[in-house]
């Protein structure tokens, strides 16, 4: 524990660095080489810094588990099977996904730097994280990114089933701006995300209705009972559209999992995930100005922000602007930890024999 | 009218190519070429063969006095006017929607074939009917078509918010499969699509809690009272988000009008709309054997089709099947058309001269 503990409190916050370093020397321990373990200790705790917290170090008891069991490799070789000149097809080689999809997203910005767009598919990858730590590599490089994936374990049924097909199939979508923080949605197509019904299991609070509903179609609160139950699509069959077809273009077009093929990596720790994602990296400079569309992007921003509020709302927010200002909080002040979640990453420190947290 | 008039009945059947002909010579009329008024009659008699009755014939009326007010170009020169291997972006002149989106599908999919994938973006455009009439496109050529566009009028407000700055910028991904229909999701990013509004109110039902809210925040049913609020995104602000990015994609990015510069086209008809749209070709052969590909699709759908039911369910639908439905019927049956629809037509008919429908 570092010196932000507060006293007292149930929460316990760490800086972004000493969570990189952690996360690294944990995955080192487990096998991976130090460039790999850096990698993944950087992005997991980007993804902790920018609020997702239900995708950063939350996840790396789970991630040592599947690595430990023989679930995810840890010397993996990634490399292209398939290209053309804007396009590729990444086999991931088993590896965590943060390395599959990092490297993904490095090819899409090299293609769609000369061809204006590229589309980079990934098979045999695992969990990678919030989508929109990949959908905002482009960014730096003027270009928009889009992420879709399958998600690592189903929890929808199609619309008006009761057999869970389907994952909460994500999107994100980054766009750069130049005076306002970067406009990126990243959205499950289920009203919540499992990542949320895990966070409230562990912090003991309901869920709120809508989430999830039980097999009888009655809405299901109780985030402990979530196996007894499914997440809602948004807009019904809308978003079971949405995660069917996000399915059919990161998992099935790749040759990756989709389906009943999907391994519920929350339960078995062994098997093959054959995760599959793809990103779109599109050259801002193939379509306008890049500094006349930035400067567009922010009037769209301005326009929004300060149109009138509807009774009962403080403020319009853009997509991508509550994390933006959890991430300069968190810069600042470090990420708060709960003591749970702190208790375990003690126990894992300890086993593996590196220095905690 | 044609012999599949039903006798007392509110609506008349009539055949496809009778509703391209009819369309093509009015158009025609009101200046357009032979060949484009007949390419415009082809993909809006579509558009109600496969049951997008709001965007079909249904618009005439207001295509033919938006091109008589000034506000559409019917002599346009459509060109592209920057361009890499990939990707390109298409002034429209001011044509109708259809001929820029299908020369915009055209160029995406030659680029895709030897890319991989392609983006092709289009400004100075209008309304083009149906998404899923151009995210149809690349599927006879071993393709995945995808499209999203800035609607031609602004229906929502930001989430928390009373200024309509936003439309229901719909997208639309189509999927080809062997066995089965091909997929084709085509959705507005609202629970229900201005379409859908206008068709109720001529219909005089009253629409379901959900589609819209007035500007106190409370359910609006009377679609004849649909000026007095505004239609409400999927999953919130998801489908807010979701709106927000498609139109930043298909408007900003390619110079197209967005938020407050979108023109109402459903009340001016003269002032020019500057609609943008964007289509992606993606091309199957690049990320899997096309064969094995389509046989996984067929595989996914049976595998939804066949996947137990919720209580109340008679069926488990995939995106497009109703739609697939409705084409095979209408193919055969021709299109039902109300009775007020007719009397317009009709009336435009003799008014332009040519012969009725």
């Amino acid at each position: 524990m570092n010196e932000a503990v507060k006293p007292g409190a149930e929460f316990f916050n760490t800086k972004i660095a000493d969570l990189h370093g952690f996360i690294a020397r944990v995955l080192e321990a487990v096998g991976l080489s130090s460039t790999d373990a850096d990698r993944v200790g950087k992005l997991m705790a980007e993804a902790d810094a920018r609020g997702a917290d239900g995708h950063g170090v939350f996840r790396l008891p789970q991630y040592v588990q599947r690595i430990e069991s023989g679930g995810m490799n840890p010397r993996p070789e990634i490399r292209v099977v398939r290209e053309q000149a804007a396009t590729a097809l990444v086999d991931g080689d088993n590896a965590m996904g943060h390395l599959v999809m990092s490297r993904a997203a490095e090819i899409a910005i090299e293609k769609a730097r000369s061809a204006g767009v590229a589309w980079v598919g990934a098979c045999n990858s695992n969990h990678a994280g919030p989508a929109s730590l990949y959908a905002r590599m482009p960014l730096a490089h003027d270009m928009v990114g889009i992420y879709i994936a399958v998600g690592s374990a189903n929890h929808l049924p199609p619309w008006g089933g009761t057999e869970m097909l389907l994952s909460t199939n994500p999107i994100s979508i980054a766009v750069p701006g130049s005076r306002w923080p970067e406009l990126v949605l990243d959205m499950a197509t289920t009203n919540a995300a499992y990542g949320k019904v895990k966070i409230k299991a562990q912090l003991n609070e309901a869920m709120p209705e809508g989430w999830m509903i039980d097999r009888e179609g009655k809405p299901l609160t109780d985030p402990k009972r979530a196996n007894e139950g499914f997440l809602l699509p948004i807009g019904g069959p809308k978003g079971y559209g949405l995660a069917l077809m996000f399915g059919l273009l990161a998992g099935t077009l790749n040759g990756a999992a989709f389906g009943r093929e999907v391994v519920d990596f929350n339960k078995d720790f062994s098997t093959l995930t054959n995760t599959g994602h793809a990103i779109v990296a599109v050259n801002i400079a193939s379509f306008a100005d890049v500094r006349e569309f930035k400067e567009k992007v922010d009037r769209v921003w301005q326009e929004m922000k300060s149109s009138p509020k509807l009774p009962g709302f403080d403020e319009i927010r853009l997509p991508g602007e509550r994390s933006a200002r959890i991430y300069q909080d968190r810069m600042a002040n470090g990420v708060p930890l709960s003591r749970e979640l702190y208790s375990s990453l003690d126990a894992l420190a300890d086993r593996l024999g590196v220095p905690r947290l």
